[in-house]
């Protein structure tokens, strides 16, 4: 379940080159992805009119696809422009989707173009100023998205399946608060006083301040629609203001997840983490990117299993607790979005 | 087809550590076995009341089964008794799984535990008396548990799969005896002088006996309900009284299988022998462990392309030899007590 | 989709050892294969009477195909003729089908084998003739084989599947001339003056001649049904009389493509090269066979991806350009066949 009349990001802007096609299945949509003569993002579907072949094993020649089977090329709006000794001219169009790209990531509106608005396209801030550094990547999630929704949005579990990194008991004890405004939740806990795991002890040493010492630590989950988590973390020198204390007084961040469905139980996890210090430092970007990722891996076999039990028992009702509410909350906001598009979609049919 | 409302072996018992759960999959149920503090067995449903997660992926804290993803902490009737920052008094259970340790292995009940009598396990006396010695293991096999039993109640089979070891020409030649005495089937062969297989040619061997003399050879299948086959084997020098020879004038053991579904098409298969001679040689153990290893292993791609090509064919008639009434005997006995035991939920569904 | 009633090249001889069997699917029928006492080739159900076992698993003892399992020996016709200590008269049979060695390959008739005619199993000239060389393999393919018909009866694909060997620009750019004649097919193209491929200048390095002349190049693929195309290839210096020229001035040859279903979306792919020229060489046979072996994996990922595209929208319409009238042709020729099938079943079904 997830509505296909909204922005997912699709890609890493360095998956697309200028020459090749990248093949990937977004909201059950097989998609060919490349770069017309201008470097823009096209998308159009992974299907050659020709005979079935898949555009994305061919390449990109001048900005056009071209089908690696019989040499069919096809413009960034699916139509047909050329092949070798044929007159393609009713030749029939395969479907091209909006896809835009922003802040360092490829956007795909995998539902109707017509109805796709860039401007409803989440703004970044930090991926537009000098003092953020982002570090991240993609994995490829055999679950269905909204489990990860839910991973994301109670961070309890990193006391336990993140134990060595940025776990800590305090964690379970500070109760999270969850509020929704329109399509957007958040959920949020602080912890005052309090040790800092290794992972930030890390974040402390790399900003110059000790590692050794007290720290209140926050944990804001921000939820927005259809299916991104960006979390506001960091560790302040304990009793200096916390999540508003001075930048030198504090090693902190945003964690960048955006969590795009494959099928119904497979997706795309792209993650990552906007750095808010040193940001000029590449070597620490690249070096917390490598951690994070070990640390993101560790999610990966609890997601999977999960998965195929909830499949195995399809019928069994789940608890709701209090750190339950960040995604219990989420849920709700895509159901309720799927019932407009599916409600869309009738209304569109009635006329 | 698989009575539930009966014993199984799920494990041995250093598969379940003190401070780890076993995730396995037993008669279609989805288990987490953990020891609880006292180190007895505990078999709960691999669930996570909370949020579907398998208990399995998490670990053993003061003999409670603590959930890997947000810490739930079940005991082992399947109860929750404690979560960080939770009142857990209002968690629905998981369902529990009658389960006993005894002569060595894990004992599983998968159907209702109320109903489950530990006093039906088998009693294995070679696994009490110190001049027997056990060395074995556990595969998984993806074909039918049935026909894991039918191999073992015809072993006529070991003069193909296993000729170089265990098989002989004489043991085809010698027609088996079968009989069916309630749930018990027992198919026997004996043959008389005849030269012993290099299996047994070591096996004299180690037991200070001439390898190079004629024997006489014994093979006692007993099945007992529901999946269990116990095999008397051995060799005696020919013309000393055979099975029932002096214990120096022999070589012998019992070929130990307990064959426990996992799927309709899948079982755990835990082989192993215990051997009734220089019981205190724990190198002769582990090197009988290992050969035996070997030679079980061969039977594997047989039996998982006899399933694949049962299921091409599911109406086909399969002949019935003297050879196989063993194996058909022991199928009469387990449609019988799936027979019973549907009824018997009829019958509690009337009432 | 495919005819039963047909032969198709099941296997390469040497793949049929006197032995040992070989087990293979063709058109959904599991068979095994082996050589009776005279080196005959027979084919028989995969499928032990006794207990399902696999046939393909046991070995061949003197001509006859001994089940691996419990001994069981079936003779080229199906018939049990033996089992250890067993009266077998009345075993069922297992079915045979009607196989033929001839020409360098083992044909099959999947159907009925009452209605097999070994004399329409097509002549190949060039296996009798000492002036022709023939080295080849088999590949195993995930698609549908009609999707490989397609792929040989259109070779504009060589320009952008194989570009770096037998491909080249002036294939796309001159349009096949298709005609059809009873089951057969033949779609060809002729290049004049063009430069050789790499893979046709060192064909004509090998036969002597010039690898940077201008050449007559030509493509005659011809479809006999079943699923056979044979496709005369070559090069001759410019304006010698192409395919015509006298052999001192060309270098040509016919691949060879036997093309056999394993099932509704996997196929059999027999590929290799008759060459007409330097036939005594046996290490150009050899160094041509790897080549075109390298080639022709190309088509792999294509075909298989094809296959998953299509499979994905069953209902959607392929074009059908000039370039693709050879496959559209053989694929009416298959659909006209396999109805003459089904109706001659419901004839003789009324009868």
């Amino acid at each position: 379940m997830f509505p296909k009349n909204a922005w997912y990001v699709a890609a890493l802007p360095d998956e697309i080159p200028a020459d090749k096609p990248l093949g990937r299945t977004i909201c059950d949509e097989r998609i060919a992805f490349f770069r017309d003569a201008d470097g823009r993002v096209a998308a159009v579907e992974d299907f050659c009119p020709h005979r079935g072949a898949p555009m994305s094993l061919g390449k990109v020649c001048g900005g056009r696809l071209q089908c690696g089977y019989h040499g069919l090329e096809m413009d960034r709006d699916g139509k047909t422009v050329a092949m070798p000794a044929q007159r393609v001219r009713g030749f029939p169009a395969v479907r091209r989707y909006a896809v835009e790209e922003r802040h360092g990531f490829i956007w795909l509106w995998p539902g109707d173009a017509a109805l796709a608005t860039p401007d409803t396209i989440p703004d970044l801030a930090w991926a537009r100023q000098s003092d953020w550094a982002f570090g991240g990547g993609v994995f490829h999630v055999k679950c269905d998205y909204r489990l990860m929704i839910d991973n994301l949005m109670d961070l309890t579990h990193e006391t336990y399946v993140h134990s060595t990194s940025i776990g800590q008991k305090e964690i379970d004890e500070a109760p999270p608060v969850t509020r929704v405004d329109g399509d957007r939740v958040v959920t949020e806990r602080e912890m005052h006083g309090v040790m800092p795991p290794p992972f930030w002890q890390a974040g402390l040493r790399a900003n110059g301040l000790p590692d050794d010492q007290p720290v209140d630590r926050w944990q804001k989950c921000r939820f927005v629609a259809p299916s991104n988590v960006l979390i506001d973390v960091g560790v302040a020198l304990a009793g200096k203001g916390g999540f508003d204390a001075p930048a030198e007084l504090k090693a902190n961040g945003i964690v960048v997840d955006f969590i795009t469905p494959e099928t119904a139980t497979t997706h795309w996890y792209f993650w990552g983490l906007a750095r808010h210090f040193k940001a000029d430092d590449a070597a620490l970007t690249a070096a917390t990117r490598e951690r994070q990722g070990q640390i993101f891996s560790e999610d990966m076999e609890m997601l999977e299993r999960q998965q195929l039990n909830l499949s195995a028992h399809p019928q069994r009702a789940l608890l709701k607790l209090n750190i339950d509410a960040g995604g219990v909350q989420a849920r709700k906001i895509i159901e309720r979005l799927c019932a407009e598009e599916a409600a869309g979609v009738a209304t569109k049919e009635v006329a």
